[in-house]
C-alpha cells in the first residue's frame, strides 16, 4: 500500500476538487455499507472502514482530469471501483482462509464463509448499482470487463497452484487480470467521464496496476513482518507461485528442485523466502517492476500540469512502499 | 422446476420471434461459458449447460411483448438475468455444500470450493457485461439491484440460520430477496426494452418468483427424492426454516420444540419432514403459493392477446410441478 503521505500529496497535487471528491467517495461507500440492514452493515463496513489507501478512486479522479464535467458520476465511478476490489478481497480470504486483513479480522473470520461469500456477492453487485446510476452504459461495460478480468486471475492462480512450471509470461498473464486490469479500469472510467484519453490513460493503469502487483509478491517474500502484517512466504503456503521464485529457480537448483507442496509451515516458508532472497531475485523483481512504473510515467501523453503532477505521484505511490 | 411441456407451449403461445430469441440466448450463454479459457470453460460450461428450463430469460421475452423493437437488447438481457442466476446458484452451491445439482456435479464437488467462488464471480461479472453491451444504465440498475437483493437475501438466510423463531414475515421476506426479485428484474426488463409497462410486470414477475421459491420450499419437504433428485429434508440439515415448518410448530406442540440443530441425519430429517406433513402445512403453504400465482395472474394490465397466454402460461409452469 502507498504511504498515506504520498496519497495525501497526489490527493493536493491533483487540484482542490480532489480532497473533495474524495471525501464524497468515501461517504458513498459507508452510504452503501450502511444501506442493506444491519447483516450487511456490520461485514461490509469493517471491510469498507479498514479502508487502506483507495488508490484506485484515486485514480479515477486524476485520470479525469483538472476540470472534470461531472462530479456526481466521477464519485460513484470512484466508489464502484472500491466496490468491486473490496468484494474481491472478502472473496479472495475465502480462498485463503485468511483471519487478518490490514490488521482487522476478515469478514470470513469474524462471520464464516458463508456470510463472507455472500458479502462479497453484495458489494460487488451494488458496484454495479452505484456505476449504472451514472446512466453511463459503457461506464459499465469498462467495470464488468474489469471485474471478469479478476474473476479469471483467480482461476488462474487456483488453476496454476502448485504447479511446478508456472512460466514468467503466465505469471504476468495472472498478475494482469488480478491488479492491471482493475487499475486500467480506474484510469478509464476516470477518462471516460472527464473526456480525456482514454486509451492512453488506461495503459498507464494497467502498468502501475501490473508493478503493484509485482511489487507485493516481493513483499510477500522480503517482509518484514511488521510492515506487511502477515509472515513471509505466505503465497508459498498458498501454493501461489510468483516472480521471485520463478526467478529464483532458474538461479538455485536446489529451489528448482523444490516441491512447493512440501512446503506446509511458516518457518519452512520463510527458510525458502532465505533462500528465495540469496539468489538476487528480489532486487530483479523489483527492477522489474520499477521499469514498469518508469515505463507507465514515460508514455503518458501530454496532460495539464496538475494532472500530470498528480499521476506521476500516484505511480511514485505504488514504489514508495520500498523506499 | 416447471415442465418441459409447459415452457415448450409458452415458447409457442408468445409468438413466433419467442422460440428463435431463446435459442439466441442459448448461444450467448454458451458464448460467454467458452469465451474465458479452457479453466472457466469446464466449469461453467457445464453449469450453463445443465440448464434448467430458462424461466428467466422466457420471462424477460415475454415480457417484451409480442413485437419487441431491439431484439439484440432482449436477448442480451435474457442472458444476463440466466448468468446471474447461474452465478448465485455456483455459490449457494459451496454455501450448502451441495454435491448435485440437476443431476450433475455441482461446480464445488467438481473443482474445489475456491474455483466455485471464482467462477460464480465470473459468471456474475459476465452478466453485468453482456447487459452494458445494451447501451441501457437503466436496465444495468435493474439487474444489479435484483442481485444485491439475491444477495442480501442469502445473507438473511445465514442470519437465521438454526433460528427457532423465524416469523412468516421474516421468512417471506428473504422468498422476495432470494427468488421473487430476480423474476421481477427479468419481467422488468423485458418491458423495459420492449416500451411496456414496467411496473405491472415487474409486479407480475414477483409475484410469481415469490410463489415459485415457496413452491420450492414445499417439495423439499413433500419429495418424492425422485423428482426433486435430494434427500427430503435438505433445507432442515442446512438449518433453513421454510414456511411449512413455521406453520406446522402453530399446530403441533414436538415441532414447536425443536431445536433444528439437533437434526443431523437424513433419517432424522426425513422423520420431520413426515410430521411436518401431518400437520397439514404443506398444503397450507401449497395453497398459498398458489393464491400469490392467481393473484400475479388477475392484476395483469390489459395486454396483447398472445402476450397475455404466454405470461399465464409461465404463472402455470410455476404451479405446474405439482399437478
Amino acid at each position: 500500500m502507498a504511504s498515506a503521505e504520498s496519497v495525501a500529496a497526489v490527493v493536493s497535487a491533483g487540484g482542490a476538487h480532489v480532497p473533495e471528491l474524495m471525501d464524497r467517495v468515501e461517504a458513498r461507500l459507508r452510504a452503501v455499507a450502511t444501506s442493506h440492514g444491519p447483516v450487511l452493515g456490520e461485514q461490509a463496513e469493517a471491510t469498507i472502514a479498514a479502508g487502506g489507501k483507495r488508490l484506485r478512486p484515486l485514480l479515477v479522479l486524476v485520470a479525469a482530469g483538472p476540470q472534470p464535467a461531472d462530479d456526481e458520476a466521477l464519485v460513484r465511478a470512484g466508489a464502484a471501483v472500491e466496490l468491486v476490489h473490496a468484494a474481491s478481497l472478502v472473496h479472495d480470504d475465502v480462498l485463503d482462509g485468511a483471519a487478518l486483513r490490514r490488521g482487522r479480522p476478515t469478514v470470513v473470520a469474524a462471520a464464516g464463509r458463508d456470510m463472507a461469500i455472500a458479502t462479497g456477492d453484495l458489494l460487488f453487485s451494488r458496484a454495479f448499482a452505484e456505476l449504472a446510476g451514472t446512466g453511463r452504459a459503457d461506464a459499465v461495460r469498462v467495470l464488468s470487463d474489469a471485474a471478469s478480468a479478476l474473476a479469471a486471475g483467480e482461476l488462474l492462480q487456483r488453476a496454476d497452484a502448485w504447479s511446478a512450471d508456472v512460466s514468467r509470461e503466465r505469471y504476468l498473464e495472472r498478475c494482469d487480470l488480478k491488479t492491471g486490469r482493475l487499475f486500467q479500469a480506474a484510469c478509464a472510467l476516470g477518462a471516460l467521464l472527464g473526456g480525456g484519453s482514454v486509451e492512453a490513460l488506461a495503459a498507464f493503469g494497467r502498468r502501475i496496476g501490473l508493478a503493484f502487483q509485482l511489487l507485493d509478491d516481493v513483499l510477500d517474500v522480503s517482509g518484514p513482518a511488521e510492515r506487511t502484517g502477515k509472515h513471509r512466504g505466505t503465497d508459498l503456503l498458498d501454493g501461489t507461485v510468483t516472480l521471485p521464485l520463478i526467478l529464483a529457480r532458474e538461479a538455485d537448483p536446489e529451489l528448482a528442485a523444490l516441491d512447493v507442496r512440501t512446503v506446509t509451515t511458516p518457518a519452512a516458508a520463510e527458510a525458502v523466502c532465505d533462500k528465495i532472497a540469496a539468489t538476487g531475485a528480489l532486487e530483479r523483481s523489483r527492477e522489474e517492476a520499477l521499469a514498469m512504473v518508469a515505463d507507465a510515467k514515460r508514455q503518458l501523453p501530454a496532460l495539464p500540469e496538475a494532472q500530470q503532477a498528480a499521476l506521476e505521484l500516484v505511480a511514485d505511490g505504488v514504489v514508495d512502499r520500498y523506499s
